[in-house]
């Protein structure tokens, strides 16, 4: 099921780029949950195209239209399908890229894998998939939100070289801090020359990529499981399976590689009334499960692959040729992978949560 | 299923650091494999605590013990179950970390987790769970060496700021290069570097952590999957399930987010009689899926955590305290990390070669 | 993941009796298949209400679309949503089951369950949920058909005491056999004699069960799993997942059992210049795998929970009450359930073939 | 992962019938539950072979050795390993069936779908893999034990001919009353006939079969599925996954399709304080979930294939042949069946108790 994300809280996606719709089911909800088509709408509208002037211009409401499961305002236990139309699609604009696979984007593996594609946008391999994960995430954020006081913040920490001081800032950012501007960096000096350097690059028919930190607080201990299903695993599974990323680090990730481990280990000591450690370098997580201490980690998303420049590539026949970019695209992805991230951060949390009680918490012995 | 890797070569793993053996289960094998435990016993032996100066003294032959699914020689198609006893387990060593909270080790969270835990040399949070995972991976890179002439090459890259020279080295390194030093590093000069600092800390009773670089020639186009099954996602919730790593990436990674669109980008060529392409800062990976090109990825691996150094911890009950590492531990674990890595990356590639083959080769439309 | 079948070709369905529709996705459908709505609409006109006489009334034009996976008449290999809106709800028609218990439907187990239930006409607990089944198994028998050769015939093969002769029909019967009566019995003398019980139990506002056959030819040998997932086993769950079903048999089933070994052994023979047996008392399958035989096997229906007559129950508060069905019922389920049985066989060769292929067929060892 | 049951509670079984062991590996068993080789030790006595004059002379003391998973009498979470070694293998005596397929024996199957197999007393095939299951039960009876006052029992029903008159016990018959005779037959005279009919065909080389019968009280509301994964369903396939079985039915099963709707529905009353049926003949599920009544299900069984008479043949070259069995075996199965059927039983209902508490009991919403 390589469309399927997560274990008791699951999620399906389907949809291409330039078809019908996209869309995603879910199904392991608990029921009784208070749920409105408002409720996802309001992620939806962070993530969809054409909010600002440094994203695609690319006009989709992403309007969200829940098929079943809900009844009477609540979630019933039943499978959750949620669909988006396709408003937008050009399909004349991709004519060329029929003919031509498009460097560092995925036509090609994708012909070798199916013999056959939609080329469409880029089909199925286009970031439009993650409407579903999206739309999804918002269910799953509204069960943590009843469930704890589960917050999940993630914000642009890098745009190409311009980034925010390492440790900063030092407080959990707000939402408001967050989406103060376009580029969702919560520093607005640093906001302000990544927005910058994004026009400039854009100016030149170029890209640029960076990195999005993730921080999550009020995780209870105990989510995740030993060997393989860790949750830093799970939390790397699900951001190395989002377009465009090539790496990822938990707490003090490869910088920590640096110190010796005395320097690094985190002291157990008490602290409001509960065990915790004095340092987190750890990142929230000990042996693959959640220590109740802050989570955050680290994702690395590379420059967008379509240019506006002229680039050497080969045809279906294998023949060199020429191909530039053509259609909406956004110059930088991070901007609005930002509430993606935290929605597969929240289907993480959410899955692990109900794993975590099945095993640990149903019997009394 | 926590302790279970896989969709179609599945590996389940069992066994605690000092209980009475470790083991795995392998289901999915394709039958008519030539298999001895002589095969699985060569890469056990690259695991094994004891192998050289630089590890833990711990004495553990980690013979294996094929029980089933294989006959005359060759797999049948039935489970696969291992077992390798535990003989050098000393539980008395063990004393002092039935009242205390080790830092950075998981007892705390598994308490919290499980309300009740196997405290002798961290239980099931051990490293010594890996045992299986090799086993099995030795199982899978002998497929791969059948199927295709795919090879995996891990090798240590960086312990704390000694490393080798980025793009080095410039060709595919051998085993024998690899193996010549106890350390895996494959250049000599950098491995006595390596092997002194190791030394050092290890005798100030401290620890050190660095960073793995894997690589991977032959594989062929189209192994991963759209959307969650990404190649590299497997990859690196393979990787971060692995003990004491805390960051993961693939191609350019980290560094290629400092390049615009125009400068990370692959152009497609035509060579060695195919599509190729003319760099590979995607790391043969495109959209999920491989492009042909050579697979690398990098892991960092954090400082062990047991150091032999007095800590700031708290007991069991809450109440501050003093721990001193004791027992046998490795001052840096990337040495033997290497055969590990190289046995997840294995078990990664045929679970979704099967996978691939299945949807993508079975019938003729 | 309860709503979803299968594990290499796997379906999820979704979608409530008188919500806006209902569905289903497939993953791991095969690319290049040739694909239209055509294709789909054939077998859900089989199963819609209203095709006859001794069907309910509803009218459901059951009208599918395909809103992905399939570009310019083929499959891509991504996932294929299909969804068909509910057109004739009338929630009005429900407003007793609000409050009161229907015997023998899921109303009470749902409540208990979820403590919460969409009581539209059973909500998701309706064989309305099967609209998605028999949309995926058309998938599946196309596959099967360009495949090899295999064919599916379910039939009605007792209706209350109305029954086919055993061992009748003696040939493999057609579709059109089948078809040429709206009860889908193949000999028609028995079909005339269940319909007319048919007419009278629903003269009487009361119901009836029965029994359907269905029969498998073409299936090659080596289909099914060892221990859990024998064929046979997966037949059993899926047809025990559909409504109203109470039993399941499989080759000489629960008359077998009345046998000597000497008399129910198959004995081997070369036949047709293949190993097959003389007689097929196993019903096609062997230790759990197919053995190249016919398979055949047997399925119960319980007579229709819905009845027009009164019967005691409580309400959601536990009082004593009465109820008498309302609404739009089928009298007897056995005509329409035929394409369900056929379609959820479908599924179940399809997934095994590819996972028989994926162990053993990927590999040249 | 064909060798693997249950989603949440999940068994692993491993081993061949004259290879080194059989085992299985538990993964998901809640922690802190009381657990020793005892508690395992009773159920595999109940199964072993040698136990009766009626059964197989093959002497096994199938005696457990559990080797992760529990520390200090109490389980931890972690994977528990169970292994019994096979001890009365006598490979010699199969050398026969290596050249020649036993009818209605998996033989013939394993080679086409394996191109390959072991030989040796049906190998992975025989039923000797059911002590791992067996093994696994008994620790979810254990479970339902303590989770509440969920009783489990089968017992024989009929053998060939010789059977309970329908409707009894018309009590929920003790183990000591099941256990009295070797037949396992709760009722005295007719398991005197049944046993008296096992020596007559065992004397005349023959075999028989039989039906048993499970009855189990209990088990709360809520347990089950909709659509797919329904507790009769998953019964359904954990029964014919047992070797030897045929056919399965819950509640009024085959015979209820003779009843009218008016006849069969179970009117809902209050009872016992709660919300309950008059009438059982659902079976105590309701669209999937148990609805707090008994559950009752039969399952029906083929007489041994084995038999000490000559029968014909083809050898692996295809040429014909005869064989007459060799070895030692049960001529009827059932008395060593119930105690499988019993921890089948066991497993799926500790797995959906957990899955049920998972989506339903988690939150609080």
């Amino acid at each position: 099921m390589p469309n399927t994300f997560g274990k008791l809280f699951t999620i399906s996606t389907w949809g291409e780029s330039h078809g019908a719709a996209v869309g995603v089911v879910i199904d392991g909800c608990p029921p009784r949950l208070p749920l409105a088509e408002a409720d996802i709408q309001v992620d939806l509208d962070r993530r969809k195209p054409g909010q600002s002037a440094i994203t695609t211009p690319r006009k989709e409401p992403d309007r969200v239209e829940i098929l079943s499961g809900v009844f009477e305002g609540r979630t019933t236990g039943a499978p959750i399908s949620m669909l988006v139309r396709n408003t937008d699609a050009r399909p004349g604009a991709y004519d060329e890229i029929r003919e031509k696979f498009r460097p560092s984007h995925a036509d090609f593996a994708y012909q070798m894998k199916y013999g056959f594609r939609d080329y469409r946008g880029g089909g199925r391999s286009s970031a439009r998939e993650t409407v579903g994960r999206v739309a999804a995430g918002a269910v799953a954020r509204k069960i943590l939100s009843l469930a704890g006081s589960v917050e999940i913040r993630a914000f642009v920490a890098r745009i190409q070289d311009i980034g925010l001081k390492p440790g900063t800032p030092t407080h959990f950012p707000t939402l408001a801090e967050v989406d103060a501007t376009p580029v969702r960096c919560p520093d607005p000096a640093t906001a302000a020359a990544m927005i910058r350097r994004i026009e400039e690059v854009r100016a030149q028919g170029d890209s640029v990529g960076g990195v999005i930190h993730c921080r999550v607080r009020g995780v209870p201990p105990g989510l995740g499981e030993p060997a393989f299903d860790r949750l830093e695993a799970d939390l790397a599974k699900a951001m190395l399976s989002l377009p465009a990323t090539k790496g990822f680090e938990i707490g003090s990730g490869f910088a920590g590689t640096l110190l010796k481990g005395s320097e690094h280990n985190d002291a157990y000591v008490t602290k409001e009334g509960r065990v915790g450690t004095a340092t987190n370098r750890s990142g929230g997580v000990q042996g693959g499960i959640s220590d109740g201490e802050e989570i955050y980690f680290a994702v690395a998303f590379k420059p967008t692959a379509t240019i506006m420049k002229p680039q050497a590539t080969v045809d279906v026949a294998g023949k060199p040729t020429e191909l530039t970019g053509k259609g909406r695209h956004d110059p930088c992805v991070l901007p609005r992978a930002v509430p993606i991230v935290e929605a597969m951060t929240a289907l993480v949390l959410v899955d692990h949560w109900m794993r975590n009680a099945a095993q640990n918490k149903v019997f009394n012995f």
